[in-house]
């Protein structure tokens, strides 16, 4: 998923962005390696092993759009996103038996089962911590998302392999997992800069729609292939993971079609994979995925309609073209 | 740990306190099973198993000692310390491969790693939106409380079969994964309660003597065997952790008595469990941490002297008693 921000077309300023972020970050880390030690240590080597920072940097902008002035004031609850963020990665590592993670070796790989959970949850803890010293609204709805992404993880689960699942089930599981999140960061930010609850409404749609066009591609890019998405191609069918375009497909064909479309997810291995991609494309599911990502990435846009023009919105906008950019 | 508390000599007053809690507690449960679905669902199985809810007893009890007026401001923090509990045995048990809690198979055993996984995660969660509720010093006291427990597994783990573990590192590892949640209880309860910082103090130090003759009766007791504790004795030796007695009689011992303790320790099947014994007879050290318990038993009760004498401050007294009740 980190991997979704094609960086040859960010600007200037998401770069100072994100850098001003990975400053308090690593002040935050160095603080708590000094205090927690080594389940502090740890943590930071995937922590800082790279990620674009898609989540804080979601919030800060989203923050400074709705007219926040104290940016300081916020990058407590941006570093507690990006932490919570990490934990579940972390833990999603271990369950689906991942070797890496933002190019190097996942923490269960590297440190063993039993110090990666315990490092999953210190994460959780310390975002509790940043998250918890803002007001009950925020730490509101931080929380329901958090318990929206366990929600829609164990959903997901009970989908492996289901080829009876729905594209509403599809939709249900992204929009817990990713676009949830999404659109909590820039809620809180809309919430925390005291805006109209009319344009908070529309800021955190602007994240919900976002969040939606961002897995679908990640899902899309999963079997189109795409080196930057440091997977093999076809990872998610490989884990039994229904996404939209085998949703879609399975729908649409009938008779022998249909049957060896479901006999090649529920026994997938890479030699299957071009007969895969032609079951999927005499569906049109390919363009389909497409259609539906950029109907999310223009709802996203007009949300900002909301707001006058700024440098912020500006960068906001571009995130939704660049995170659709590579399907194009 | 969860049955230390010996039933037969619990009072009423107990009994009412845990009975109030456990409805307090279900409502919470079931409110979040109809917004949260399955995920909810099966973390209430864990949570509704049983154990004896010492922590949020400590903390209602502790509140109450210290003069705070309304209960039930304080329950949902009472909630969120026995679900930030349960979070870290369900995780421990993943690690651990543990097969029963509470009397019952633990949740990876009944729906897979990551069901059971992302059910702590979700217990974490839910904990800290409850006490995300409460002022900033609370936040604080929870998250510090909780970081510690990560740094102190972590200690555990570093010093699995190292027989160089010296009491410090042990008392270290006990402070933070039983005594400081313990101290926690009690120093938010009288945080909240608005008592002089003299008194705030004892009924921190209070908790702490509490865990710390909480956790070393446990140990005792893995290792002198009791039908009440629910897991086979020596438990603890199997699984490598250097508990006090092990460690003293490494100390104590020399020559060959002291290697042959070494390589049972290092090689512990139940045939060894006779020889261990009386090895930790003959270096007196099972003497060594009963006397080492009543003294930490009785620094608790010496705490308790700040406090005028109420029916809460009794119960407190009591509950010292019954933890070290076994061990007499």
């Amino acid at each position: 998923m980190d991997g979704i921000v094609s960086s040859k077309s960010l600007t200037a300023e998401w770069f100072a962005m994100q850098a001003k972020f990975e400053q308090k970050l690593n002040e935050f880390l160095d603080e708590k390696i000094h205090t927690d030690g080594e389940v502090a240590q740890v943590s930071s080597e995937v922590i800082l092993a790279g990620g674009k920072r898609i989540r804080p940097i979601l919030l800060l902008k989203s923050f400074e759009m709705a007219g926040g002035k104290d940016l300081d004031e916020v990058f407590p609850l941006a570093i507690a996103f990006e932490l919570i963020h990490t934990a579940t990665l972390v833990h999603d590592d271990i369950y689906d038996n991942a070797k890496t993670r933002r190019g190097v070796p996942t923490l269960h790989e590297k440190f063993g089962l039993a110090k990666a959970m315990i490092a999953g949850d210190w994460m959780f803890v310390q975002g509790f911590g940043l998250g918890g010293k803002f007001d009950e609204k925020v730490v509101e709805i931080v929380s329901q998302s958090c318990a929206r992404i366990a929600s829609a993880e164990y959903k997901q689960l009970d989908h492996i392999l289901d080829t009876t699942t729905r594209p509403e089930d599809y939709l249900e599981i992204v929009q817990g997992k990713t676009a949830g999140p999404f659109s909590a960061a820039c809620d809180v930010a809309a919430y925390l800069a005291k805006i109209p609850s009319k344009q908070r409404e529309e800021l955190a749609r602007f994240g919900l729609e976002l969040g939606m066009a961002f897995q679908l591609v990640d899902d899309l890019l999963d079997i189109r292939g795409d080196e930057r998405m440091g997977k093999p191609r076809g990872a998610d069918v490989y884990e039994g993971k229904m996404t939209l375009p085998l949703i879609h497909a399975i729908t649409i064909l009938h008779g022998q079609d249909q049957d060896e479309l479901i006999e090649i997810i529920k026994k997938f291995d890479d030699s299957k994979f071009d007969r895969l991609i032609a079951l999927l494309e005499q569906a049109n599911s390919i363009n389909y995925s497409e259609i539906l990502i950029k109907n999310h990435a223009e709802r996203a846009l007009d949300c900002l309609a909301a707001f006058s023009d700024t440098d912020s919105k500006k960068l906001l906008g571009e995130i939704v073209e660049y995170a659709i950019d590579r399907i194009i």
